[in-house]
């Protein structure tokens, strides 16, 4: 039984199913910044998957990508697995700009957080709703 | 023509090619730290490449990742493709350990890099290069 990471559940909110992962929005204003989580129980790093889910997963990489590029055009794209910290597997999609928060540093352990205010947070999910939609691969 | 980035160039030493990607070691001593870079001239986004290429990449990630994890036995793989620096498409694929200085933060922006002394430079090269060989996708 797959079970979301306790962390993942406080600091991210769902935004829509793809075939292996869930979609996470980052609760953090500062940054468009998505949370692929493959719902594969006990999986901690991408060699361990198999040949067909990394394929996939890599599909939803790509994917995520997509709708962060024409959603929000920043002006480069962060992909990153590290799990440091929470072991569940999980990707980092996130737009970044020259002129966001840590450029051009990694965002991660980056200080503070920002969480959306709550209009905010109900807007964003339902554009990003709308172009994960759009590409017809929301199951 | 492809041409490997003069920065890339500057901080990291030829390991092996694999299909689609050079392998470089990235010279720092602190970290067992591969950098996977697709030949293809122009590359700057993983969801830009064509699905052939992107399925290539995956495979070629996840053989560093068992070379690393085979050979330096690290407690966790940090993958990323971030690219705010050096534009050219290059991917991260680094051995990180519960006593190494950046640990549980990311390695990028983390001060300092440690190039290693030359002999263990060399060393390390024909470890991996032993390794690759062995899972046989050398060419």
């Amino acid at each position: 039984m797959f079970r979301l990471h306790g962390q993942l559940e406080k600091d991210a909110v769902p935004v829509c199913d793809l075939p292996l992962s869930s979609v996470l929005l980052f609760n953090d204003a500062r940054f468009p910044w998505l949370i692929l989580v493959p719902r594969i129980e006990g999986a901690r790093e991408l060699y361990s998957l198999d040949g067909d889910e990394r394929v996939t997963l890599m599909e939803e990489i790509a994917l995520a990508s997509g709708v962060l590029q024409r959603t929000f055009e920043p002006y480069k794209l962060n992909v990153g697995a590290l799990g440091n910290i929470v072991e569940q597997l999980h990707v980092h999609v996130i737009g970044r700009f020259k002129h966001d928060a840590a450029w051009p540093g990694p965002v991660w352990g980056f200080q503070g957080r920002q969480p959306y205010p709550p209009d905010a947070l109900s807007g964003r999910l339902k554009t990003l709703q709308d172009a994960f939609e759009k590409d017809g691969r929301i199951r």
